[in-house]
């Protein structure tokens, strides 16, 4: 298999871009991201695009073709590919990317994550999140996606004694991290006690220990690593891109406090890269609710179960820490357009690897983790990037 | 690059499948093809799907891992990606499940492709349609999807003097050719009155000019050429997988009588191949409208430009012809279910390579050609397929 590296990455803003449509921030992301791989579109071989719910939030499906056509790339006829995986699409887009440059039929990739969530009309947003979940075991009952993630917290709170004050330490790291990333969606910092007196959603879980719903994109580039310092100065390197799935529904798991998909992702990415999760200096995880924060932590392999409540409130994860975790503030503080959160993680390891993160820029990071996830844990992804010396 | 083959097949019934699920449908034509090609599910390592719209038409999104889940494949922890691009979603799932085998990532993977259109709750299906079109410059203005393909049947009539009598030959040849094929969903035959008398569409197109919404599903399972003897004694070998993209909206091509992305798919793949038109002697083309099958033939390179109609109308691609045309009946008789259509047409060109198309047998195939298009023409996906002597 031909190995592959990052070339270039690009990134909107996120948060309520009411001035913008779709098609305009898609392109912006893959635009940056192409001049940053120092290509022109005329190199590209092939678009793939992260999107989870363009269907139902914009009556636009077939919205590949639609990105590449308003790139002004339609007449390249170049093929044009979307990915949906519900909030893991855009690390799927990003594996189907790799796939097509490692089987040699692509030499030059892009991959996109967009998201439009704000300001659609004649959709109830948690319809749509919730539409992740198991419509027919789950959804009709009245479950929504934060009300399936609280029954893991409070499962995880009486199995290991994880308080309250614990999951509430997680928005306060992002939003603290995110102070530094002109890119996010939220850039004030949180008291504990504003994420404990705020509304409840699904109790233990209340309006601050959500991800917010935003619109934004990202892009990266992608081609064969033995020609990237034709682009780059610091190629990264993918050493692991790796999906496992796992039932939809909660309820037909054995202990719903362990995202399995997440354990056999993370196994199998660490096999392939040769490498441990102790080696992993930056890391950007799941954090939509969080709860999922925590179980993504020990089902990666960071800490022993049932341990990331305390370790996460002792900011053993902070930018001081031996793993820095969701340097751009993740989903709750960068924000979350659902197709573009996995493209984005990846946009900000690569970031990081190349020491282009300016203030939120992680010392000594060599090896980098990107962790995706869609609904409850059906879909995980894991990437491994490496910077090559 | 590594050769890639088609080691089993499996299709469900196309029509109103009121009494069936989506996931029991999905699951029906995955087991038939793990069966057919003599693998248990513990040997496969990952799953594809083509589904264009069940986030708008069932609430589900995320629905690769609910297939994997409900084919009990949920604890082994596959990956399960899902792939739309609109009518060639099934097609698009193939070209992922191809480059999936051919990387060395995977050895076997399961492609399906399934939708339910008919029973399902609060929607209008030509909404769903459209949304393959371009929302913001078409679908907003009124335009539906057989308005557009109108559009370009009327300036093919004008252009090289295509007649309503001739289009009106598309559905006839496939209603007789799906007579023969038990999964069809209409097996009646059509005579020209009929077809000529049917209610208006979008004139020049009436009912029977437009392919019915159907429920179905249909898989098929790859692997390594070198080791497909294993599997099966007639291995059918992927001499091409390739699409390419084209501008959403009509009005921004140059000449909508032609579609550029079918002729790059078509010129891309038989270089892959290293064949001709002339060699292809079964194909299964886009018919989703009477004139979509006139465009489809030309663009494939199987006639020249302006002569499908007449061509069409001679019989020269019926039961008897050098090229034989849509032996299923097509997605005009044998049934549209989006997703599925796409993975159906390699079905039945794998049965016909095998010998084993029964009733509708061509005779002597050795190469064949499916052709799936979305929206009108934005996306198109060529597949040539090859009996291994």
């Amino acid at each position: 298999m031909r190995e592959v590296a990052v070339l270039g990455v690009g990134q909107t803003k996120f948060g309520e871009l009411w001035d913008r449509s779709f098609r305009e921030i898609g392109i912006e992301a893959g635009l940056q991201a192409l001049v940053d791989a120092k290509l022109s579109s005329g190199d590209l071989g092939a678009l793939y695009l992260g999107n989870m719910a363009s269907g139902s939030l914009i009556d636009q499906e077939h919205i590949a073709p639609l990105i590449l056509d308003y790139a002004g790339l339609g007449k390249r006829h170049l093929p044009a590919v979307r990915v949906e995986g519900g909030g893991a699409s855009g690390a799927l887009a990003l594996h189907q990317g790799y796939l097509a440059v490692a089987s040699g039929l692509y030499d030059y990739v892009v991959v996109g994550g967009a998201e439009k969530l704000t300001d659609v009309p004649d959709v109830t947003a948690s319809d749509i999140v919730s539409s992740t979940a198991d419509h027919e075991w789950e959804v009709v009952f009245g479950a929504t996606l934060p009300a399936l993630w609280a029954l893991v917290a409070r499962r995880h709170m009486y199995q290991y004694g994880t308080t309250r004050e614990q999951l509430a330490r997680v928005p306060i790291h992002d939003h603290a991290m995110a102070a530094k990333n002109p890119n996010a969606h939220y850039r004030n910092k949180l008291t504990l006690e504003q994420v404990l007196d705020a509304g409840p959603v699904a109790e233990p879980l209340g309006m601050l220990d959500c991800a917010p719903l935003s619109d934004g994109a990202a892009a990266v580039v992608l081609g064969p690593l033995d020609t990237a310092r034709e682009h780059t100065d610091r190629p990264i390197r993918i050493a692991a891109s790796q999906v496992a799935c796992d039932t939809m529904a909660l309820q037909h798991r054995a202990d719903f406090t362990t995202l399995e998909s997440t354990v056999v992702a993370a196994r199998r990415a660490f096999a392939q890269a040769r490498r441990a999760p102790s080696d992993v200096r930056v890391a950007e995880i799941h954090d939509a609710y969080s709860i999922s924060a925590l179980v993504s932590l020990e089902d990666l392999g960071f800490v022993e179960k049932g341990r990331a409540g305390p370790d996460f409130a002792s900011g053993k994860f902070g930018p001081y820490g031996a793993l820095v975790v969701n340097p751009s503030g993740g989903l709750k503080a960068q924000g979350r357009p659902f197709g573009a959160v996995g493209v984005a993680q990846v946009v900000e390891i690569v970031r990081q690897l190349r020491g282009e993160a300016k203030e939120r820029q992680v010392s000594g990071a060599t090896l980098g983790l990107a962790h995706d996830v869609g609904g409850t844990g059906a879909t995980s992804v894991v990437h491994l990037l490496e910077a090559v010396s």
